[in-house]
């Protein structure tokens, strides 16, 4: 297996996705964002590229989904991290093999056609890791 | 003002910086990572090197540093962002300007002597946000 390659995109949690896209211009100079709704996710984003990574915000569009529970039990703030791997398949079964758990039994796909897979915070010291195949 | 281009780095809070570069070789495949002591910042590190960003993982070695605070607090996980930008004193500049709290007067020195100047998590919606100039 191959490690991870990139950090390919970052998401953080916000109450108030316009609130949040006004400060990033005003404070950060950051232009306008592509702006996205996952309504079976249940959040409204808007992203930007930073070189290799995007900066996605990330508003919980209901209170009973993933985002929207991480709102409401931890606040606003860094949510998850995901890192871009070549092989997503053979990476989760690395992460299996090593016993850290994967939160979901098969890929699914986030923004843009991102195929993603979660894999466990409590075994990566915190951090609600996510791996992504971006080839 | 230009805005910042790359997720320069990521540091991650974990009490046992072995424990988890193990876990990180083992389930993820990484390898040896470069290691360094910042004294006076009151931290061991262990840093990965994914494509334009660093992977920083941080193990405060003191209870009173802002580290160590953040561990007892906040426990394990994402400590801080750290965008790079072209030229600090021009960020810092605008993000003042737009009343976002700034944490130091002056820049300081990160690992591998990064110019890093720390914003305001209270600002950025929870996220504990610093800049570098890289260039």
């Amino acid at each position: 297996m191959t490690r991870p390659h990139s950090l390919h995109h970052i998401n953080f949690i916000v109450r108030d996705l316009d609130l949040a896209v006004a400060r990033y211009q005003q404070a950060l100079g950051f232009g306008d964002p592509i702006r996205d709704e996952l309504p079976e996710r249940g959040v409204r984003i808007a992203r930007y590229q930073l070189g290799e990574t995007w900066l996605v915000l990330v508003q919980p569009t209901r209170e009973d989904s993933i985002p929207g529970r991480h709102l409401r039990e931890h606040g606003e703030g860094v949510f998850l991290v995901s890192l871009g791997v070549d092989k997503l398949d053979e990476s989760i079964e690395s992460v299996r093999a090593a016993g850290v758990g994967v939160l979901d039994d098969e890929p699914r796909r986030g923004a843009d056609g991102w195929k993603i897979q979660d894999i466990g915070p409590e075994d990566f010291f915190g951090v609600h890791l996510q791996l992504v195949e971006t080839s």
